[in-house]
């Protein structure tokens, strides 16, 4: 007799991003005058740049003469592609990638939900609080979590490490253990992000107590402080501990056209669970092979595109664009009496809830001002009292939205 | 300390298709005049459609202008295409689904590899054999085959139900307990298909004892004789257990575009690991939300393109053009004196080996005739004494390969 596998059943039944549609669906059906402004879901909103554009319609062409038609490609991305990449990403910035420690997907939210088949069924995780739904759920999902606590505001078996305006928004090491830490940074939802040196703090932690890092830096287009590193693979010795995921979702305006990568270093070895030392590497080369098909050809050409000289410069201008809609969401709340963190390397601004309860001024900025947000809470105990706006809306939506909030009205 | 996941230093370490294109590759390069051809992987080779071409470069301009940009689409998919799918697909056999038992993903190889995340983990799994290698193979990472038995010549956890000329390619029902039967009909490799009586005692089989059928319908659109069924919804009772997985990628040439789906039934309920009774539709769709983030805009403008009568009329030509391949390949084989089967309702050919050494014959068609085939022997155990020819090439291969062969030179 089938059984069904009962841990999808430990899952908290709603999602944040569901619970916000459908209280702004209620609240617009109930005003269908009101002129909501979203800033509540990470959504791009700037159309392709012209040279993403160019490279997508010649390789529809492609698609339509046999001589250049493309059927199944490779299982880990073309190498033009990976070889871009690596160049342009990493070889830039001092890192020395092999070209195939660089595997393609159709998304970050793929591989850093599917990264957890990698670990032992017992590994203990760690995350960040406020956190990415997707790093918990994956595991509760799979078993690694236990049952959701109320009391503890969180799935038994999950370490939470507090991500608070105490420690700057980056937490202090685990003192329980911890086997697999995931790290955000620039960081959804706070929108900071941190120093080399504390970074440092989270490699060497890893490396004296074999710790798995997986480090989503999905947001380091949007860094413009030169001090902070953009990679993990920046910090010596991160090679031997560390997966890094990365997106064009947001550095290029692909979150409807899905494009994703992870690196997992050829050095990156572990003992599994038959005591066998085994590379991470080959194992997540295995799951593409038989789990993954390739990104389509179509949209990896438009992704190459993004890292020539000429697709580079457009896409830095709409991420400039975007930059700017933060500045003016910082400085518009602050002006109005809110103490706001994030903006600077992220296009996510956190603000600080008055009176602290974040569903609560979600309804209240709805209801008043017609703008949404997201609620800190939705992303863990340690996010209540807090609030994300997203600098992700047109300019002409987010000046409306800061003059509705500013003048109170 | 991390442990890594142990299940995947079970799988064997080779796969059927790297170690075709390794023998392949060698052979090139100690024959570099020999000119090769492919029959061996199943990709297609005609360009996408003109009506496919016209629907991608026309939302390719959509990405380029902001009113008209796209961002994250419905994880399952956007409701224009489902519909489409709902009506071309299963109406048009009198199959009534609702529109969001359909879930879209980037590959039946995705959705195949991925299913078994909703089975507990001490379901057992039976498969057919000959069997296409990823249902196998991601049994075996998630820890359901257990070892592998050389004297089995399979994992010691699978159930295989052989398929060979004695049963006309149908095999028994199991004798001993599964919990999940993987089908795949119109069949990758044998290319022989079922009959609506044969697949209704699967059926039946499935309710009377509870088993979860999970039916690879990937080839449905080359079937040609009228009385074959092309999806298990059209027996009764089937949506009650059973799971369809199809693709875009053989019906319209999309191995490189990426578009599939997988159709989960509302009806298809299931006791999980804790004894709660839940929806296997549900829990799908939970996946999807939680480790995907859709199919790409562009892609799924293409696809619906498949479902309009224009592109609808072009995919059947490109599909008679790849049948007549077969029916080549099948009479010419057969006038060279070999046994055949499929190459009817399929665009696989599977020819009895002389001798019965698979991978000896693999070398033989390299070395004499520089044509590339499949050993059946790496779909598992029972595949040996037979060899798979795909109808993918181009007219002219094809022609030529046969030519060959017949001639004997």
């Amino acid at each position: 007799m089938f059984t069904a596998n009962g841990y999808y059943g430990l899952l908290k039944s709603n999602y944040l991003f569901s619970d916000v549609a459908k209280k702004t669906a209620a609240y617009s059906q109930a005003h269908p005058e009101a002129q909501l402004i979203r800033m509540g879901i990470g959504d791009v909103t700037q159309p392709l740049v012209p040279a993403v554009i160019k490279a997508l319609h010649a390789a529809v062409d492609d698609m339509s003469r046999m001589e250049t038609f493309h059927g199944y490609g490779p299982d880990y991305g073309y190498d033009w592609l990976r070889s871009a990449i690596v160049s342009r990403d990493y070889a830039s910035r001092g890192i020395h990638l092999d070209l195939d420690e660089v595997i393609l997907s159709d998304g970050a939210k793929c591989d850093v939900g599917n990264i957890q088949e990698l670990f032992s069924a017992d590994c203990v995780i760690g995350v960040m609080d406020p956190v990415y739904p997707v790093y918990v759920d994956t595991n509760v999902m799979s078993g690694r979590a236990g049952r959701f606590s109320e009391s503890k505001g969180g799935y038994e078996k999950i370490v939470y490490l507090p991500a608070t305006s105490e420690n700057d928004f980056v937490p202090s090491l685990p003192s329980e253990r911890v086997d697999v830490l995931y790290l955000c940074y620039p960081n959804n939802p706070t929108g900071m992000t941190l120093t080399a040196a504390q970074l440092k703090k989270f490699v060497d932690y890893a490396l004296e107590n074999n710790v798995l890092i997986i480090y989503d830096s999905a947001y380091e287009a949007y860094i413009t402080e030169a001090d902070k590193p953009h990679s993990i693979y920046e910090i010596e010795g991160a090679k031997k501990c560390a997966i890094e995921c990365r997106s064009l979702s947001k550095t290029a305006g692909f979150t409807g056209t899905r494009c994703a990568y992870t690196v997992v270093p050829k050095e990156l070895t572990a003992v599994d669970s038959f005591g066998k030392t085994v590379s991470l590497h080959d194992m997540w080369a295995r799951r593409a092979a038989t789990k993954f098909n390739g990104v389509s050809y179509i949209t990896q050409r438009g992704a190459e595109a993004v890292f020539t000289d000429e697709g580079h410069a457009q896409i830095q201008d709409v991420i400039a664009y975007y930059m700017e809609n933060a500045h003016i969401i910082r400085t518009s709340l602050q002006k109005a009496g809110y103490t706001v963190y994030g903006g600077i390397n992220a296009p996510y601004i956190w603000l600080k809830v008055p009176g602290g309860d974040s569903w609560a001024f979600f309804d209240e900025l709805l209801d008043r001002y017609h703008v949404i947000g997201t609620p800190g809470a939705g992303f863990g105990a340690s996010g209540e009292g807090y609030f994300r706006m997203t600098a992700f809306a047109t300019r002409e939506n987010t000046l409306l939205a800061m003059e509705r909030i500013t003048s109170g009205r």
